[in-house]
């Protein structure tokens, strides 16, 4: 975890954030309802982490184009997203598209240090409520998939279009099926780039496949931070 | 435009609900702000669209999951969608997943009959102002795209990949840029299925390619119908 990310932490255990209720409510032509699709929450939550970061007097700085990786910069340059998900159910959040994933990381190999701070919430009656929060690095909360997809990372694809990488279902109860290291989950993403090759790889792209992929993005990784992936 | 949507709009016509405001307003842990975030506004109109029907005793259901089409049944069996898009910008909600509509149109193509209820609203100062609305057929919010894409359906892509149908930008303003008939609006996604034949088109599809696909479209139509495309 990063410097500013633990003081971070630090703040929030202090401020009790836990079973604290989310209210959100809707308001047209002088009639209110308490909004119940969970649909939101995610948005919500980050929305009010930044004001709460800066009622904390936490400095914190956004992409100028919010849909852009990361959600929040700390110090400057550490990156940290917020990510939101009902307890009741599977953890299943974007954790980040797909495509636009590895190609971003051999230009930018920073996002694997990025922090994930995880608000798993439930809903009861008309409100929610923030059951924990903890914090992983990207390759924590992924695993690989079972079955005929043995290998690949933990994802999300629509009627066989790769789509999102996903968390895998248990990462608050079972935090042993993460990957070990970065590497790791990076040898599984280039796996999954030769399983969906004919939807990933184009005519311009700097890679021909996985083994191409890994070997590039191992090379900025090192002549960036002077040490192995 | 249905019946049973015809007799809605008449009702939101009556209710002036013209530049009402949206409030929403999220309360955790004692503290309260507006939300800005513009991304749910979206889900929050739908929300209440549903509820505003209930306090109007229209009858209505809707699919048991959420995520799937319509948002809403009237009369048991008219589509309804709503939709809500910022009106200081070029309309950019998902009409449909591509692929999910391809697919589905083959199956269901009452989906063609579906009415589009469509709120752009805007911001101001903490809060969302709903500007007007508008009730349209698929094909009259959709267009073609321009330059090296001529002819294709509007859409959403990401990296080269397809993923959702989308509104011309100036449905509001400019209404003579969509499809003028629903058979154009199916010959434009004829088209776009063999731009994205690679992406599309799998071993198990129905259909070999684009034209394969609108015959298909033609005689499912006719068959449930008795009328043509």
């Amino acid at each position: 975890m990063q410097n500013s990310v633990q003081k971070l932490v630090n703040n929030l255990v202090n401020s009790g954030i836990k079973n604290k209720k989310i209210e959100i409510t809707c308001t047209i032509d002088n009639v209110s309802f308490d909004i119940q699709d969970r649909s939101i929450v995610g948005n919500v939550i980050q929305e009010w982490f930044g004001r709460w970061m800066t009622s904390k007097k936490i400095h914190w700085t956004a992409p100028s184009n919010t849909q852009t990786f990361p959600d929040f910069f700390l110090n400057g340059s550490d990156y940290l997203e917020v990510k939101a998900y009902n307890f009741d159910e599977s953890a299943a959040f974007d954790v980040a598209n797909f495509k636009s994933y590895i190609e971003s990381v051999l230009i930018t190999p920073e996002r694997l240090f990025a922090d994930y701070i995880i608000f798993p919430y439930e809903q009861k009656g008309n409100f929610f409520y923030i059951k924990d929060f903890f914090v992983s690095n990207v390759w924590e909360i992924t695993s690989t998939m079972q079955k005929k997809k043995s290998g690949l990372i933990t994802h999300q694809d629509k009627k066989g279009t790769i789509y999102n990488i996903r968390p895998y279902g248990s990462i608050y109860s079972d935090k042993t099926k993460g990957f070990k290291t970065r590497r790791d989950f990076i040898i599984s993403l280039s796996k999954t780039i030769d399983y969906f090759s004919k939807q990933i790889i184009e005519p311009h792209s700097p890679f021909r496949n996985g083994t191409d992929w890994l070997r590039l993005v191992e090379s900025s990784f090192l002549k960036k931070f002077k040490t192995p992936l």
